[in-house]
């Protein structure tokens, strides 16, 4: 998915457009498929690419086997003036978190920071758009999610209780980029075992063990072992606190209940997610803090290298090089892609994609 | 430190009032000594030995060299219904964090969530001990720290830029031992590296680095080397955005301006902490939550295990037997740590610990 050879730029315009209209022939409202449309197309802008248009053909195989329900009712479960408790029905996770995080601004903005925890969703895509959905509004943003499909046990277990439950915080600057973590609790988020399996080639030591502890280096194996945690008990201690928070503080699912949405189209996941939105403006002044975050990013990019070090790297600074760079010169789509993508929307009688 | 050979045992409530006994010979108030004594022995009670009593001394030195506002006033910088930024004016860390955990709650309380800054604080003790004041509250408990002094560089790094800018996330169960973690973002926290040269060991291979990436194994040449991030990138950008919602963010102290507080007792350090407070009620029934959270708990601890494997850790069990213990047999503290309690008990004129 990140091999650009045989790939063709499409505009990231386009691309909403193409992903607007096939949601809309899937069931979505007009608005709906246009603001889903343009939540996945944010992930492919900001690089992670497993993570934008080439999940559409899975949710429309989702929706069409109604396991997303295109007609949700998003509602409050809970409600207070820092918190809530988003459910959402089982609509596309892109539709349930962006109404939880505008409900997260809002909040935030009134009382000076806001915690929404997301029940009854769905896949939403990458997690530093969550995160960095935050940023417009002076906010630092803050993202945590449930993992779709269990391939890691608890530390020395070999039950696929836990996902890779991941992390995002983005933080606004002033000149430099955003500073933007996004990051699994496993040393490889799945995505990587899998564009690895696609290509042939092996997994280097330490992504993956096998049910005895072994290392699993073939990926097309991946299904007998089991993802390693970042940092070993720390991330699985993580990947287990980011899932109650995430997961079982809202009632969604965590630990066995979570369904394999790579596998089951049908089962409702009952997907958790949670935001939290902190505002600058409750703290100080604004442009004093972006200025003091820039000089930091400045202090740490500048500092003195190990010997055969190039750079030092910002957390944030590449994906927003990617964006830049994609927002101007289009989203490169590599070929297989391109005709999955077209072969869909020619079932549903959309316009195709050209490059 | 955790060596218990010759070690003594000493009730908790002892504890408490020696270490009262001499702060307020220190110069702090009554009411402050017992509430700092309190938080203080927490972490001893927590099992966190090199973050509990024994650094009293430390403490005391640190007051008398005008380094700690022992009349610290204690007041918000900012204040928002959710959020606040609380202005420890230098006084003790503990203190300070007493009453940025206490604002937390009350604003959690009234409005389902808060984030409380903090900065013009100190060394806090065990990361822990704030995350899990929240429990009481029926509240999760979250808490970010830029470590007091600087041990680690940013990744491909050489300059001393970042601490070990711990997390702890504690949250509330029925019938389980809270789930609470407490993580450093470095393989291993500098008190280990402390103990390993105390003890005379080596340290294993992944702790620490040299200047030109080598692994740096003796304790003893550990002011020529760098703490090593947990999971590689993924700790080195944790320990940085940490740095900057703990620090940053309230205008506390992060990278180059971390003053050292284990080599320099005079300068205000300028600490800067984070709080959050979660409260369950907002989120729906407290019990039905906690039941939830043993279940998941206890799903993860019975599930099968690798050969060899004697059991499966749940975060904060550890934890929970060892405040079991103490809090029954009392608190060990090792004799030479004994001997400089009681060397400064004599000092300030206070009645000396008993074993």
């Amino acid at each position: 998915m990140t091999n650009e050879m045989g790939a063709v730029r499409i505009a990231a315009e386009d691309l909403r457009g193409f992903a607007a209209n096939i949601l809309e022939r899937t069931g979505l409202s007009p608005q709906d498929a246009k603001v889903a449309a343009a939540a996945i197309v944010e992930s492919d802008l900001s690089g992670a690419d497993g993570h934008g248009i080439f999940r559409l053909p899975q949710y429309v195989r989702r929706i069409r086997a109604g396991g997303i329900n295109v007609a949700a009712k998003i509602k409050l479960a809970a409600d207070a003036p820092s918190s809530a408790v988003v459910d959402g029905d089982n609509g596309l996770g892109h539709l349930v978190l962006s109404r939880a995080t505008t409900l997260a601004v809002e909040k935030a903005a009134a009382t000076g920071s806001a915690w929404i925890g997301v029940r009854g969703g769905n896949h939403a895509g990458a997690a530093s758009v969550w995160a960095a959905a935050m940023l417009p509004h002076d906010m630092i943003g803050l993202y945590l999610a449930v993992g779709s499909a269990n391939h890691m046990a608890p530390l020395g277990g070999i039950e696929r209780l836990l996902s890779t439950n991941p992390i995002a915080i983005a933080v606004p600057t002033l000149d430099e980029p955003p500073v933007v973590l996004d990051m699994a609790t496993t040393v490889a988020a799945y995505g990587k075992v899998k564009i690895a399996a696609q290509r042939g080639e092996m997994m280097p030591e330490g992504w993956m063990i096998d049910l005895e502890g072994r290392p699993l280096t073939d990926p097309k194996r991946a299904e007998e072992g089991l993802l390693v945690p970042s940092g070993g008990y720390k991330g699985y201690a993580l990947a287990f606190v980011f899932g109650l928070l995430a997961g079982t503080l809202n009632d969604a699912a965590f630990g066995a209940d979570v369904v394999d949405f790579n596998k089951d189209d049908v089962t409702p996941t009952n997907t958790g997610q949670a935001v939290l939105a902190i505002s600058l403006a409750r703290f100080g002044d604004v442009t004093a803090f972006k200025k003091r975050v820039d000089h930091i990013v400045r202090q740490m990019r500048n500092s003195a290298r190990m010997p055969g070090v190039s750079a030092i790297h910002i957390p944030g600074e590449g994906r927003h090089a990617c964006r830049d760079e994609r927002s101007r010169d289009g989203v490169p789509i590599p070929a297989p892609l391109l005709a999955i993508l077209n072969k869909l929307a020619a079932d549903v009688g959309v316009p195709l994609l050209h490059g």
